[in-house]
Order: C-alpha cells, then structure tokens, then sequence
C-alpha cells in the first residue's frame, strides 16, 4: 500500500504521509482498520521510528486516525457517511447525486460581450493594435532608475495596507496635471487611483448604479468598457454618435430618465470627432434635470498635434455631476495598469470605501515612482515627445496606405489620437477583413465591433502609435495582400 | 474684462484663453456680443497678434465663438439656453431643478458593513495590527535586486496588455508552490492571479452568485470580505465556528440550499482553529449535493510552528466544488497586492473573462519579480525564517501579558498564525477596550469586531508577527496603562 522512492524529491515522511492519507480518502484503509504499531511499520519499511511517529501524529491531527490507550492507531469511524464516496469519482452516477454547476446568469452575459477578436488581439503588440502607446519609446532607463531610488527611500512601514484612494503624492501630482493641462477642478482628495479606466468605470458603476439602471453608451463605442456597466446589472441604451459627438436628443428620447451617461468628449472612441460645446452643455443640462451622473472617460486627450487639447467637461460642470476617468495606460505603459477617478466631493467617502472593497488599493511602489515621475517633469516631456513621434507615425500610416491600398482603404489624417479609421469600400465585410488581416500578422479591431446596434460604413481602426515607421510600412505592405484577397 | 499677469507661470496666452472661456461661462460675455478683431485686442492688452489669432482659433474649435466672414468674431448664440444657467451656481434654487445625488443602495450598505475601527485600523502599522507580516524582516535588498534584473530582461512588447490570468511564470511558480506545499491539486492554468485575497472574493462573488443568494459565512469572520459578498447582492448567512470550525449542521438547519460558504479552514479568522476532517468532509458533502460553492480562503496556512501544515480543503475535494484563494499579502508584504484564486478547470474562462473586466489584468513587473523570487527558491526560505520569527515573537507575546496583565487579559500560545485572542474578563466591553487602547498608541481590534450575530466573551485580536520584541514588550505596557483604566 506504501511505497517509498529514496531517489524522490520529497521526504520519505511527506510520501508516507500522502500515501496513508490517499489510502484513506479513497477507501482502500477502511473505517476502524487497525494500523500496525510504529515499531513494526519502521522496520517494514526501513525508516526511522522517528518519521512513523510523526506521522501518525499529523494523521491523528488531521483527523484520519485515532490512538486507543494500549489498543493502537485506527482510522477514524466517526467520518461523514459520504465522506469516502465522496473521493471516489469513479463509482457510477447512480450512487452520487452531482447537482449542476450553476454560476451567475450576468457572467454568462460578460463573457458574450466580450465577444470575439477580444482574447487574440488584447494581448498582442503587432501592428495595427490601436490601443497601445510606443512600447519602444517609453524611457526605462529613467524608470528604472527612478524604481531604485523609490525602493531606498521608503520605509518597511510604507509596505503596510495603504489608503485605498492612492498614494497621496500620486494623487498630489495627479492633480495639479489635471489643474494645468485638461482645467480639472479638483484637489488631492477628490482622486481616487484605480487599475486603469477598466477598474475605475466598474467602481463607479458599483458605487452609482443600482441592477436595470439605463445607462447612455456612445454607439459605436468601446465594447470592453460596457462588460463593467454590465457587471453593476445596468441596462445598456445605445446612443449614436454624429460629426458633434453624442446625439444627446436621441438619448433624451429613448431613456431620458437614465441614470448614468459614459462619454469620451475630448476624442470620441473609436471614430475620433470632438463633443462640441454645445452637445456638451446639453449633456450637463439633463444630467443636472434628472440627476444622472456623467463618466467623462478622457483616455487619449493627450494627444492632440495642433493647438491645446480641448479642456475637460468635469471643468465646464459646476453642478458636480461629472466623473472624470484618466488612464496612464496610452500616455506610458498598459503594464502599469494606473489610472484614475476624480469623484466630485460629496461622493468621496463612498469611493473610497467601495474601492476598498474591490481589492483595499493598488500597490505601492509604482505609484511612488509615478509621483516622482511627474512632479519631476519627466511626464511633460515624455508627452511632448510622444506628440510628436504619433504625429510622424500617423504621417507614415497615411502615406503608406495611399501607396499601398489605393481605392481599397479611404484614410483621413487626424489632429488626434493613436488611431485612425480606414473605410473599406461600401458593402465589404469588416469582420472578414480584420480576421483575414489576422492571418497575415496584422491585428486590429473591425469598426463593426464597436457597434450596439448602429450601421455604420465597414472600416479596420489602425492604431499608429506603437510602430516605428518601418513596421508601419511593412504592416501595410501585409494588410495590402490580405485585403486583395478578400475585397 | 481680462487681466494678464506677465510675472505669472502661466502663459500669455493660457491666461487670455482661460479668462475669455470663463466669461462666456459666466455669462459676462453674452451669446452675440462682437469681439473686437485681433489687431485691436492685441495692441490693447500689449500681447503679439499672434497670440490673439491662437486663442481665437482655439475658442472657436471649441465651439464659444463664431467668426463671420468680413465681419469679425461673435460668441456664439447657438449654445443651449440652460448653458449660462448651469454655470451659474449662485442663482436662487428657484431657477434651477437639482435632482437629489442618489447613489447604488448597495454603496451605502457596503459603507455601513466595513463599520469603525476600519479606517482607523487598516493602514496602520502600530502594535498590535493583526493582519500584518514582518515588515522590518522583508529581504529588500534582494527584492530590489530582482526588480532590476526583470526590468533589463523584459522587453518592450511585454509591457503592452497583459495575460488577464496573470504572468505565465507566476502562475506555474504558484502552481507548484501549491502541490508541493498545500496539497492543492492544479495546474497553472486554473490559477488567476489577483490583488490579494479580496479581490479574489469579489471576482468569485461576481462569477458565481446571483442577488439574492445565500452564502454561509463563519460568525465570527472577516468582516471586510463580506463587503465583496454584499457588492454581489448576497444574502449573509452566519454560521457559528465552534473548537472544530464551521458548524455544518447550523448551515444546514438555516439555508440548505445556500449557493457559497466562505470559509478558513487551516486558521479561522479570527479564532484560529483547524477546521477537523470530519467537518471538512460534511462540508463537500453538502457543497456536492446541493451544488453550492466553497470559498477555501487560506490566508494564514503558511505559519504552523508545529509540524506541516495541514492540506487543503481543495485537496480533498474530488468534484471540483472549491475555489482555492491565497495571498502574499501575509507571507510577503501587504503593498505587493498579490494573490490568486485556484479555479476548478471547467471555469477558467469564466474567471478570467470578468477578471479582465474588473480591471484587465495585475501590473507586470512585481508578478515577474515574484515568479523569479518563488523559483529561485527564496520564498520558502523566507517562510521557514519567517515561521520561527513569528513563534519567537508570539512567546514574547504571551510572555509580557503574563508579567503585564494578569488577570486582565487572559491568553495562551497556538501553534499557528500571527495573531492571539486576548481574552477580556466576561462582562467586559471590548470595542471601550480597544479604543481606549487606541489613546495608547495601539491599534488592534476587538473580537466582537468580527461577529455577526454571535455572542462572544469580549476579547482583543493581537497580532505579534510584525513587531520586534521590544516594540511587543513596550506596546503591552501602553495596553496595561489602557486596560487599567478602562477595566
């Protein structure tokens, strides 16, 4: 029943405990077996009585055995009826009634919406991903150095639990950004640092929405984001989109007493257009008349190549209805997974404690060499580099495409951005063409993904910002060959 | 109308922009008012022309002005008409309908269930904190040498977005971690890397319950984690822990068919005792007949200071009925916020689909120091140092409350864990208790902290892992001052 391997990794008293104790759970050491002595078991098996001892003793601790004064170690009788056929997955149903594996019908429903091109094209860097910024460009000599000097400074007591709304240097430089470059109001206390605008959208959900609350969504607009308004039980009302943003009339008719409205004013996602001022004002209006709470994801306002970006809604909002979602995922690295709320003072208390009980706060050393980071004016500088290169790549996406798909891609250069919209010609199939692209190396996102229930022209969003030049070029030498072959 | 302060860090130009939008919003420019051309505001303010033409432009892609061809600039009279009214806060209510700022029902809840001491306590790292490691034993050092290796060998494609599941390493690090150590049987696909065991709890929650759904909880437990339980629209159903742990037949007698129990079985929280075989095995029996799902939160195994600790309840489990959950925020440092879920197989992809909706997926660079510092075989060592550590500080512990607080505090060692019950004189009140000891510098919780319903002889909850002896010796004579006064 024991064997023991002398040539094994593991212990000879670990083996023989895992043997005596498989022997048990699967019924071949029945209930009441007499065990043999310590003594006689050693010398059986040619180890030291020491080892025996020990483990009977773990075995009687854990339940299995049980010593009678002078009558020896048995196996526990007083074991659940069903705890032996419970061990044995082989007898046939008949004997064990196995209910279903039932799970929440709203996980179900995230995994739908999370439908397709979501798991090959997240984790891939090739071109023409559209959300990630120059991998190749970031300064990680800079931060690396910048991580060293963090790890000195802090003291073991910084490694205890944190404040869940952030490390409050972060949220001090966080905060004057915000003041200086998008006219945020706020202070230090209104932020709340989040994983990214993925975690920050699902606080607030969790925190403003209660299950079968409406919610505007721009449509089309960004698929990954609406599994968090899911989560939180909310029913999606899709609102379209026009050369002015968010139709807000078209959502005032069909849900106007919704509770939440999510937008992307300073750069619509996907298709780029800026929320005018007065879409915006009559946003804020009715989010004022009715009382619904507006989530301003501002995920790429960095990135305007002429003229200052366009400030935020949050600024122009004195009614405090706006929450604004900054992410550090598209201006430095998706790895860092940071990124921010500002919650409007009244609302502080309950994000700061609903964000504790998603996950307490994030950890900590990054945050502190992101403070540094940017009361240093290395993050000024770096954005200013990157508006730049983007502005270069996008230059070199434009002119490679008018070379290479000429009547097949119709592309516009853009004053924003990471991405641009190549229309395919009228009645062609988008989802063919990005799996198609697919085979030939090149990944991204048919604009028909982004889509609730909206028609829209067939178009492949090409993310610039991540590729050299060279890559850009070569990549559209392999989107030229996959579309020929299906268009 | 507009002032310019030339000796200001701001620019020219930002100041004149900034002052033109706020009078537009403020309504001291009305809609239709001309502005005089660039040439004459120019000369007026003393600025270049230049920077006039820039604002200008800038104001009109922003949709406050209009310029009409041969007959200059005009604010815009197309703005809707409530947009002067919401930016004018100072107006008389009458003028303006602000609907009430209503909130998720469930946000207040979850901020009236993480009650006092909560704040206070959590970020702390005073004697006696109960849920801390050694933080002055942590290897930084070599921690920080590893960092700065994984930073040189990353490459710049592994910081675009990552595997939701975790870091490919961690996870076979863990996975091996586990078999070898806790009995769990996995591989690495079915570990989700997570932010420390509440978040493991929240994307269980999430996956596996509907509203309304009973979940045994042990009483008493860890209150915090019941806020991940309750953001899922769970109905709590306390269940009383006894010398043998869950009381299985309670559950049974209060919701049979209750679809989570959420339990400690290797340490209880907070009373730390194992829960027995027999227990264990009522336990899945009753999880496999009703289908129902068992949370394994094994958040302490690690410390046992006499012989192994005891496996997994995921070990034994052969119908793949337990969610396995681990932290490092116990074993390591709290501020790593690392932890993992073992899921059973035919999950997986529920998992990881709503942990990426939660927030995509853990930051990179501590996940790939982790996996290096696990494989390298210095996280056993620093557990082994750890364990004898910890049972050094636990007798100074039980040592200095003998000299101390005889009579007051009533305590004995365990063989396992970081934290003791010190127990009150019956009659007693221990939140007075530990607030008071509060005034004295010590910050620990009172038991009657962790129950639901249960009646309890009042106690403290003294955590010793992460103090020195000295700072053990020194804290019990503040707590002998605080108890003195109040008892």
């Amino acid at each position: 029943m024991v064997r023991l391997d002398r040539t094994a990794d593991l212990s000879l008293s670990r083996q023989l405990l895992d043997s005596l104790r498989e022997a048990i759970l699967t019924g071949r050491l029945q209930p009441g077996t007499r065990f043999p002595s310590t003594r006689v078991l050693s010398s059986e098996l040619g180890i030291s009585r020491n080892i025996a001892l020990s483990v009977f003793k773990q075995l009687t601790s854990e339940g299995y055995l049980h010593g009678r004064v002078g009558s020896g170690t048995y196996v526990r009788e007083d074991l659940p009826e069903n705890f032996l056929i419970a061990s044995r997955p082989t007898r046939g149903p008949g004997s064990i009634t196995h209910a279903p594996r039932r799970v929440a019908s709203q996980a179900r429903a995230i995994v739908d919406s999370m439908s397709a091109y979501t798991d090959s094209i997240m984790n891939s860097s090739r071109p023409f991903h559209g959300g990630l910024p120059a991998l190749d460009a970031f300064p990680y000599q800079l931060w690396m150095r910048l991580t060293a000097q963090v790890w000195r400074r802090l003291r073991p007591r910084d490694f205890a639990y944190g404040d869940s709304q952030g490390y409050r240097p972060l949220r001090e430089a966080i905060s004057e950004y915000l003041e200086a470059n998008r006219g945020v109001r706020c202070t230090a206390d209104q932020i709340i640092v989040v994983s990214g605008s993925q975690q920050g959208l699902d606080l607030a959900a969790r925190v403003l929405l209660n299950p079968g609350d409406a919610v505007w969504v721009e449509d089309p607009g960004y698929i990954i984001a609406r599994a968090a308004l899911l989560n939180a039980g909310a029913r999606l009302v899709p609102v379209p989109v026009d050369a002015e943003g968010l139709r807000v009339e078209i959502g005032l008719a069909r849900a106007p007493r919704a509770r939440m409205a999510l937008v992307t004013p300073s750069h619509q996602l996907p298709l780029g257009m800026i929320m005018t001022l007065p879409r915006r004002m009559a946003l804020l209006d009715w989010s004022r008349r009715v009382g619904a709470w507006v989530i301003e994801d501002d995920y790429n306002s960095e990135f305007r190549y002429g003229g200052p970006p366009l400030p935020s809604l949050q600024g122009v909002d004195v009614t405090q209805r706006v929450i604004y979602m900054g992410t550090f995922s598209k201006t430095l690295l998706p790895a860092l997974r940071i990124g921010y709320l500002v919650v409007p003072p009244d609302l502080i208390r309950l994000f700061s404690v609903a964000r504790r009980a998603l996950d307490l706060h994030r950890p900590l050393v990054e945050q502190a060499v992101l403070a540094e980071f940017i009361s240093e004016g290395h993050y000024a500088r770096h954005l200013r580099r990157m508006r730049l290169l983007y502005e270069q790549r996008q230059r070199a996406l434009v002119s490679a495409i008018s070379d290479e798909l000429k009547g097949i891609i119709e592309i516009a250069p853009a004053g924003a951005g990471m991405h641009l919209i190549g229309w395919l010609p009228p009645g062609s199939n988008d989802r063919e063409a990005a799996e198609c692209a697919l085979q030939h190396d090149c990944v991204m996102r048919p604009l028909s993904w982004f889509s609730l229930e909206c028609r829209l022209r067939p178009a492949l969003v090409l993310g610039y910002a991540a590729f050299s030049e060279r890559e850009i070029a070569n990549g559209v030498r392999r989107l030229a060959r996959a579309l020929h072959e299906t268009i």
